[in-house]
């Protein structure tokens, strides 16, 4: 009866974090501002301005969205987004709402913000957050759609945590199977939203039901959780699993491999992210879309199983597929994949991660393909 | 700590399942037989002969696999078999083992032998363990490689029960994520084994460490499981997944909505075996082969995704799809979609899975699939 009542104690933790928000439990209207215009960026500030331009008991309905300025045709972005409602250089023929405003003012864009929505390239957030700097974010709360965590020798460090403590700014996040194409042409998709209470919480303020309402749409279902180590880790590791899942393809090996590959992947994410982060729950990983789902979808296609793939294929060296695929940017699997092997040899413990070890010893130590199913043996 | 706690117990688990067979633990040398010769049939009497014939320690160096006897180009199948180690009718161009011998007679098969693996297409089971009958099976055991469940209005039952309570026999299973020609073709697999001690068991007859040692090849890895009700259910609905994951990609909404669909089904799955099988445990699902990899092996291509795909892309019937796609036999899948909906209505249980729901109500009552993401949404 053990598992029954596993199940059932799950259900009960998604009915909680699934109540609704309700008007009278917040103190004032919350003004929202999305802090980058990329892809991923504008997809996710298309869906929150008609959010708030639908849901007026809980949201001013102007939404400021920073671009970095630049020109287009011998014309700023910004004013093309704000005459045109259309980012035509990073997510066109999309038409976006018109309560969507461009700002090229970073500073300003966070400053009049409550509730700010950071959704820039992981290689960015350094300086990005350093830009921010100045501004007082203790009433105020972040949301990061930043896929992945970073890992130093001394361990992964979320990308949530970084910023709370870099700003002062309560950070949430959002991960899930959400490529940004589709979710930009309001095809169905989910995903999964972490948002701890705030240490300094007050009554009124910013909660993870009103979160839900700020993303849900009916083309995008919101999941909350309460474990942001797991939400975060997923959207990190998937991309060093899909790598693999990319050699096996390469290899010719045929979908039974490709699908092992990804169990013991889902396998090695849990573990690694129980033994790092305590408070992790195995759930997040098998449940959750930012888990298995993520995983499905980067496997299904993406750049890190496509360099793999073509590692695999054409015994090319790896950055001559960067070049040749990438335009010679990395694929963020490699990146994480190195910073994951550093972290495990110096603390000697290669050998309680063989599937992510094999994969990053394939692509850069010269390891053949067929040794993969003798390594990944249990 | 609960969760590092729980991902070590597991591994625990694994590891007392995964312990080697060692010669001296046996009483005899195990004879193998293997019932049925079809496509997955003659695969996996393929290679229990390799190891039928490389560790003579533990077994008979000659397998038998029984084939029901029928003509090609005039000659005998057993025939063609014995003098041409090929089964051209089901698995062409595979070389089987010279030790792997075709026997028509199914009694005599069955008679002779100490462990019978039993493959052959799940219509035909009940018609094959009746013509069973009549030998003792008290000092046999068996393996199922037929995935699936019978699902009744009283309830779903594991056909190694049916062949149990049938037969006097004692049966485990083997579910994974198997596509019969790429194991044919010695494709990197994994594959899930449950095999419960027997309730008349001694020291020295057949356990779960002979069992690994009785399927387990370079190419084919086994992981042993307890759970014999979660290796067994993953195998029935993940067919009716499959075909919920063909409407989405016929309707073309994307990968993200695919992987919503899997998902859903995941938990759908465990909460269907929880709610059935106490025993159950839910890593069976989220972690091995019999679990999340077939339902990921599944939705990447096979007979009931392309159902699906067909049903939402042209609007044609489904018996018509079925006479197009399959010479008019039906997908496994839509079998056990109303199967299972006839259960849940009969136990006025249909709002608890509204995914499978769902994908009963698209194809059968005229729901269209757009409602599909409000029928999901949590």
């Amino acid at each position: 009866m053990a598992s029954t009542t596993a199940v059932r104690r799950l259900q009960q933790i998604q009915r909680n974090l699934t109540s609704s928000a309700s008007e009278s439990s917040y103190k004032k209207k919350f003004r929202i501002a999305v802090v980058g215009s990329g892809n991923w960026g504008t997809a996710v500030a298309k869906l929150v301005a008609e959010n708030a331009a639908e849901k007026g008991q809980f949201f001013e309905r102007e939404v400021r969205m920073w671009v970095r300025e630049e020109s287009v045709h011998g014309r700023n972005l910004t004013e093309i987004i704000n005459s045109e409602h259309e980012n035509v250089r990073y997510l066109p023929q999309v038409t976006l709402p018109t309560n969507l405003v461009a700002d090229p003012n970073l500073q300003n864009v966070a400053k009049n913000a409550d509730i700010i929505v950071i959704n820039i390239p992981h290689q960015f957030l350094k300086s990005v957050a350093d830009q921010l700097k100045g501004i007082d974010y203790s009433k105020k709360v972040a949301i990061s759609c930043l896929k992945g965590i970073d890992v130093t020798p001394n361990g992964p460090k979320l990308l949530s945590d970084f910023i709370h403590q870099h700003l002062g700014l309560h950070c949430g996040v959002l991960s899930g199977a959400n490529i940004a194409s589709e979710v930009a042409r309001e095809k169905f998709s989910e995903t999964t939203v972490a948002f701890p209470v705030a240490p300094n919480y007050e009554q009124g303020e910013p909660d993870a039901p009103l979160m839900k309402e700020l993303f849900q749409r009916p083309y995008f279902h919101v999941q909350m959780s309460d474990d942001t180590a797991g939400v975060s880790i997923g959207g990190a590791l998937k991309n060093v699993i899909a790598l693999g899942a990319g050699l096996v393809e390469g290899a010719g090996w045929g979908d039974n491999a490709k699908a092992a590959v990804m169990r013991r992947g889902l396998i090695e994410m849990s573990q690694f992210a129980a033994d790092y982060f305590p408070s992790f729950r195995p759930e997040t990983i098998s449940t959750t879309s930012a888990g298995v789902a993520d995983l499905i979808t980067s496997c299904a296609g993406g750049r890190n199983l496509k360099v793999g793939r073509e590692f695999a294929r054409s015994g090319k060296s790896i950055k001559q597929i960067e070049a040749d695929l990438l335009n010679g940017q990395s694929a963020q699997g490699l990146v994480t994949a190195e910073e994951v092997y550093e972290l495990l040899t110096k603390q000697n413990r290669l050998e309680e991660f063989p599937l992510m070890v094999t994969i990053y010893d394939i692509i850069n130590n010269g390891l053949p393909i067929s040794e993969l199913p003798n390594r990944i043996r249990e």
